[in-house]
């Protein structure tokens, strides 16, 4: 194929050394490098796709064309808007006992700071469950600094209980009075960058400014309190909430040899935080999809049709799985996101309807010669299919990554290109392929999931 | 001792669960405790030590009471002065072909844009020495883009000839009329986090602004290149240069059984850049020789005296260790610095007079039991006993460390405290402790070394 031809001339510019001929070039090569060339591209030529910003608008087109030229049919961009939080200036300044400059970042929804600042004394939680246990009003003027105790795991399973530290943490300190509230980022890495994401202030509860240090400070501050020192803190961030920003979601289609039948949905999301370029949150994930949907149509074309949603406006407010929901009621088959980074598939969840169940053993069975197993437990879905998926009650395969690095790199400076292990993302485009080889060619109906 | 039982009493509280208790535990657990309350102490209740600055000034404060706690006599800061810089704001923003902030520091003695920063074409070199090879006057107003290929090796032997891009670089593009430099970090990681560093503009050489960008940063930059985009750069460093600021030297002796002899000198920096808090540049560094010494007197005392030198302004100047050789002509017998972080000692370098060979053999053995082999390169020394030693032609030992992941943290806002292995703190500990337990108790003359 044409386009596989020019990928792979790119390819080896690219790979100096690697002396790839397109003609001689293994397919398994090509896709990856379909896969690369795709996060690399979104991650330099655009970078950072803040929800509701005009990179996000960039990143729409950019992949638009991208989806084209690899033969996409039928690519759309859909306007949707978002709730989104335009940030400011971020500082974070120890005044006492030492002055010490912090990596910050504030939170999305965080209240806003005077452009001066406040400064304020500062007092210590180890748990969200202890900030929870202190009197209403009895911080008033104080900043909360808020610490946990999440680890790496490969399933990524700290970043639920966690996590419920920016999600929930700067409400509760607001009812207590506290005039601000700084966490220990929600990650497991030891650098010097903070974690961003969004909080939640539930109606009736005023947003204070809310924002995450990176771990090696919150260690230093730690530090300092088990010495008995009381902590003393200037604290910037201007950052707005606007209310409605526009967004969009791009969709991309490779038609099946028969167009009547439900397609099979896979999504990822195109907006990113703005701290990194997002490549693997989730620029990864679009381009695994991307690829792996190419190579299952690569040696003959699919009986159902394979549909790519790159959502919009996923970080911050999900609006882009919302909107797709709302504006796609027809029937669809099936649904499969990839949103957890760009590391090997460990293991595949699937969930059928009980007639379905021999095609779920074929899926098992075409994943078995990666070593993917079949799990035993729940499929989670995707923020970008959620609302499809409730809303048709369809079937669902999570192909579950190995997160262990994964809240290495969530929502910091540090989501870059670099980062991502390019076996690993050859991998997962192998296994989504495989599943894709089975699935888009069902015959049988692909029956909804009471 | 009273100050062994302190600090195992705070170790005992810096690691729950350890419930060591300070009658049964084992001495060599003992001194790793000394070395890391050092390095944590004043990485957290100092934090950066700036050349220079204030911060380095309460630096010195405090290490100073530390080392009078610690039981070491005659403390004393020696007053100097240094060439220095000021850091201002530091900010680059890729303008076109797609807007991105690009994580930015000044180098030390970079000239200073106007505080509206500067905008101007970008002009890749690769190397530098494709940035000398361009006419004199021929980049006049645009912004240097200067990259290298420096490599992590367990000798750091890249920083030599790659960090010339560092201090060469931004001096050669001013003499080719470039308006302003920035180099790929002088580094071997993949972070978002800038190297800093100093350079130099030799007399009669206009000081340009002169930045280093984060490796992921860079490695986006050279993707566009290859892609053929033109880039344009708006650089704002606003930080100046003080001809003269107060630093100072801090020096403490454990005494020896006979003071008349010449002392072993083991010396490290108290200062350190600003981004970071200077854990391993150079904060184990002295942990590592407070605690050796310590250790090498805690059986019985030492038959020399062992005098700690803490320098200051290291990094920029080096003013610390020329102040020391001129204010103390008195004879040394032997220097020693621990400047390379804080991971484990690999191999030993030994420069003794011929007349010394027997000790020499001696520490090699000491060493031996520890799997330290003896090299048969040259000692490197280092900027804080480098004048000392030329002047009183001294023996010297160097420990090397393994430097592989030195320069991923080197002068970056990620040199903290979380990044010390303990294990490897406490093997140097150990390994210039055996080396002390020889050279301390040297009965015989320590030549110089002609």
């Amino acid at each position: 194929m044409k386009r596989l031809t020019c990928n792979l001339a790119l390819a080896a510019l690219l790979l100096p050394g690697a002396a790839v001929a397109a003609s001689d070039a293994p397919a398994d090569v090509a896709w990856d490098f379909v896969a690369w060339d795709f996060v690399a591209g979104l991650t330099s030529e655009v970078g950072q796709r803040l929800a509701g910003s005009e990179a996000e608008a960039r990143g729409r087109v950019w992949a638009a064309e991208k989806l084209k030229a690899l033969g996409f049919k039928g690519v759309v961009i859909e306007p949707a808007s978002t709730r989104a939080y335009v940030r400011g200036t971020d500082m974070a300044k120890l005044v006492s006992p030492v002055p010490q400059l912090l990596a910050v970042t504030a939170l999305g929804f965080s209240g806003a700071t005077p452009e001066a600042g406040i400064e304020a004394d500062v007092v210590y939680f180890a748990s969200l469950a202890d900030l929870k246990a202190v009197p209403a009003g009895s911080l008033a003027g104080k900043i909360v600094f808020l610490d946990h105790a999440m680890k790496a795991a490969q399933d990524g399973g700290g970043y639920g209980p966690y996590g419920q530290a920016r999600r929930e943490g700067p409400a509760v300190a607001s009812t207590k009075g506290a005039a601000a509230i700084v966490i220990r980022s929600i990650g497991t890495d030891s650098h010097r960058n903070p974690h961003t994401g969004g909080t939640t202030f539930p109606a009736g509860i005023a947003p204070i400014p809310a924002g995450a240090i990176s771990n090696p400070d919150a260690d230093m501050l730690v530090w300092l309190v088990g010495k008995g020192k009381a902590l003393r803190l200037s604290l910037t961030l201007t950052g707005k909430t606007a209310e409605s920003l526009p967004t969009g979601n791009l969709i991309g289609d490779l038609p099946g040899r028969n167009p009547a039948l439900p397609p099979i949905l896979l999504a990822c999301h195109l907006d990113s935080w703005d701290l990194g370029t997002g490549a693997v949150d989730d620029g990864a994930g679009c381009a695994i999809i991307t690829a792996a949907a190419l190579k299952a149509q690569s040696g003959r074309q699919t009986l159902r049709t394979i549909r790519v949603l790159m959502a919009g406006a996923e970080e911050i407010s999900a609006a882009g799985g919302a909107a797709y929901a709302k504006a796609h009621p027809e029937r669809h088959a099936l649904a499969m996101e990839s949103d957890s980074g760009a590391d090997r598939v460990w293991r595949a969840e699937l969930k059928f309807a009980p007639a379905n169940a021999a095609l779920a053993d074929k899926v098992a069975a075409a994943l078995a010669p990666l070593g993917i197993p079949r799990g035993k437990g729940s499929v989670e879905g995707g923020a970008d299919i959620g609302p499809v998926i409730a809303a048709q009650k369809l079937a669902v395969i999570d192909l579950n990554q190995d997160m262990t690095r994964y809240f290495d790199l969530h929502h910091t400076p540090d989501d870059t290109l670099d980062k991502i292990d390019r076996a690993a993302l050859a991998q997962n485009v192998d296994a989504w392929a495989a599943v894709l080889g089975v699935v888009a060619n069902a015959a049988e109906d692909i029956a909804a999931v009471e």
